[in-house]
């Protein structure tokens, strides 16, 4: 692998790029973003060797998608229109089943892998690129089936080589499961700044209230919504069952507080502690 | 200040003796603990000089109560009643308004100040005490001036020598606004950890998949019920009303999502994202 192409040299895409320099000396990597301001400042940083466009593809032995899922959906089959016979695409969106179906009809289907690693931060654009960012991350890999075994192999191969463990599962699985280990999350957070935002008009009182608690719990709320738009509505059926479910969940809650019965309160704390076990296997 | 009692040593208790051995040369700390085992573990790890009981009260300049809130409000009475007249007691827990009440008629009220330093980790117990837990959080003063000048500024300075930022409000303002900026955070993150876990029978998929966005959302969610429970229900009329209003903003969230509104989606994220400016003033 000499030369790659990134599309969309954001958080994601320019953390990739910074792996793979580390680890194939030589790499050439390309990039490819609407955003002018960003490609020159990807190019300061380090990021990248050059600045492309999408005829520039042809000499590409792997084209990566980092962009918003719904921009995703439009730009793949032209990539793949674009790309040698030889080269690879792979998407790395927070929603698996689209991409599948967009991709699924294409002449080139064998030519794509869908990917997903789990990693991130709140913050976006190629200065918010960090060295390592996959490493020990969780990978999820999509129809492994409907790649050619020697693509396939290069890729996941350079993924094991940044250090990501990987799993395998159907599109629709992955949507399912996503939307509540991390879309609910997004939701929640952003929904308790607004209520916080709305009600703390003077924002000394939460400036200097506010603890690491809230500080944690609201972090996802400064995500990009142009990144986490597209998703939900991608992802719409499994988000809302995951939303019904919270909200039935916390009106419970509440009504237990309304009835003063606070054995039911500690109760439901208690074995929400069992997370405490859960969680010591994340990063 | 030489002599120091310390009624209850777990993560708050544990680490203000901590910051009280490296602030004052010389001091003497006592521990007061129903648990026994925490008493024991306290002593080894350096964080007492002896153990001793109600009785042993009379000595003390200085009285922490770092005790769950409802807990505080049986025992505060029985504290002023022991202690001698030069001495101050100070409480540290995260409602007010009630411990305020409870000390309103006692004869020694001018010897109590209603603290609550806003610092914590999810953790509890002594072990989870930390050197320096207090430097640069913010310190809530209730009710100041009912508290005899001499002895309040006494507490004031040794808080602020601990790094502590000092702000005055009425109780009932203070369990207002920390309904809004910690108690919600813990019942969203409760909720959200129990929505998941409900789900994911699988624990495995949880594991996997998770990543730092979860972790951190959901971290609240290893609190301790015996210590949470009391505060819900001290604070049972503004937490029930700020989950009224965060429901409404997640039904609202879910109901653009339905009608495929995804420009009000997209809008609701934006305007939030100004927590970010509010959370920049946050350590």
């Amino acid at each position: 692998m000499k030369q790659v192409s990134i599309i969309g040299i954001g958080l994601i895409g320019g953390s990739f790029a910074l792996d793979l320099k580390q680890h194939i000396p030589g790499i050439q990597i390309t990039g490819i973003d609407q955003n002018k301001t960003h490609l020159t400042e990807a190019l300061t940083l380090g990021i990248l060797d050059q600045i492309g466009d999408l005829n520039s593809l042809k000499h590409s032995d792997l084209v990566v998608l980092a962009i918003p899922v719904n921009a995703a959906l439009e730009v793949l089959p032209q990539v793949l229109n674009l790309i040698s016979d030889q080269a690879v695409v792979i998407d790395m969106g927070s929603t698996k089943e689209a991409i599948c179906k967009a991709a699924s009809t294409h002449p080139r289907r064998a030519q794509f892998l869908a990917t997903h690693p789990i990693a991130g931060t709140e913050f976006s654009g190629p200065s918010a690129a960090i060295h390592g960012l996959f490493k020990n991350k969780t990978n999820i890999i999509c129809e492994v089936e409907k790649t050619l075994p020697a693509l396939g192999e290069l890729v996941l191969t350079l993924f094991k080589t940044m250090g990501m463990h990987l799993r395998f599962m159907p599109a629709n699985d992955h949507d399912k499961h996503i939307a509540y280990v991390s879309h609910l999350s997004h939701i929640s957070s952003f929904m308790l700044g607004k209520t916080v935002i709305d009600k703390e008009k003077n924002e000394r009182d939460i400036f200097d209230m506010a603890g690491s608690g809230f500080e944690s719990t609201v972090r996802l709320a400064k995500s990009s919504p142009d990144m986490w738009t597209p998703i939900f509505e991608q992802n719409k059926v499994n988000v809302i069952e995951t939303l019904t479910e919270y909200i039935q969940n916390l009106n419970q809650f509440k009504a237990y507080m309304e009835k003063d019965d606070f054995d039911a309160v500690h109760n439901e704390m208690k074995n929400t502690n069992h997370i405490k076990q859960i969680l010591k296997g994340i990063a």
